[in-house]
């Protein structure tokens, strides 16, 4: 597996996405609406992602920026077979969020682990090939 | 900027480091016991990181386990030059928790910013050559 992005909840994502560009160096190469977010995706230099999560009309996001504050909300690893991670997930005892690929941002396959089972941290899925 | 890794915060560094690479196909990388944690890397494919960070004898990470639970700690990006990476944070009003280059951890020169100033995000610089 590769990294692929970590996922950031925040109220403002235009904001955050002009700082992120000015310090990181990591423009805007993707935006849309998804599933009750804004979705902004900031690339840097070595085709990593951020992908920053601001509310649009309720939705899941806003329940955890009331519960948590903005920040580090998810990490995402690519993989060329998301439903073999899910099983492979399942039989170490790690319990999934979706129990099959459904399909996330920008049009990939993804699925989550519940961070219950992962140390805490939301870990998600995205298929793609690898680069390396 | 490429990315580096994520910082995990964790009471149990050892579990944590197995289930990811039975999960993630991550291996430990390096280890050292370092200011008050024990760290652990775990390298991906694409040679990015985790590192877990694990208290030893107190230190800050016992003190945020106590605060927030285990989770995604701070995101570290790779930089040619920290010393500079500073200076430009500070240009954009963001306050910077190291005011010069440090040693962190793996012997890399280290800075933090401070998450006040960037959308709740703990985010560290580290110095090394960019591989893109």
């Amino acid at each position: 597996m590769e990294f692929d992005h970590v996922g950031i909840a925040t109220r403002e994502a235009g904001d955050l996405a002009k700082l992120f560009d000015d310090l990181l160096a990591a423009p805007i190469a993707h935006e849309e609406r998804f599933d009750g977010m804004r979705v902004v995706f900031l690339e840097l230099s070595d085709g990593t992602y951020f992908e920053l999560l601001e509310p649009h009309e309720g939705g899941p996001i806003a329940d955890y920026l009331d519960r948590e504050g903005p920040g580090l909300h998810h990490v995402a690893l690519a993989t060329p077979d998301v439903a073999a991670a899910i099983d492979r997930a399942r039989d170490l005892g790690v319990d999934p969020v979706d129990e099959a690929p459904r399909q996330g941002a920008w049009g990939h396959e993804v699925a989550f682990l519940h961070p219950r089972s992962t140390g805490g941290i939301l870990v998600e899925f995205v298929e793609r090939e690898l680069d390396s």
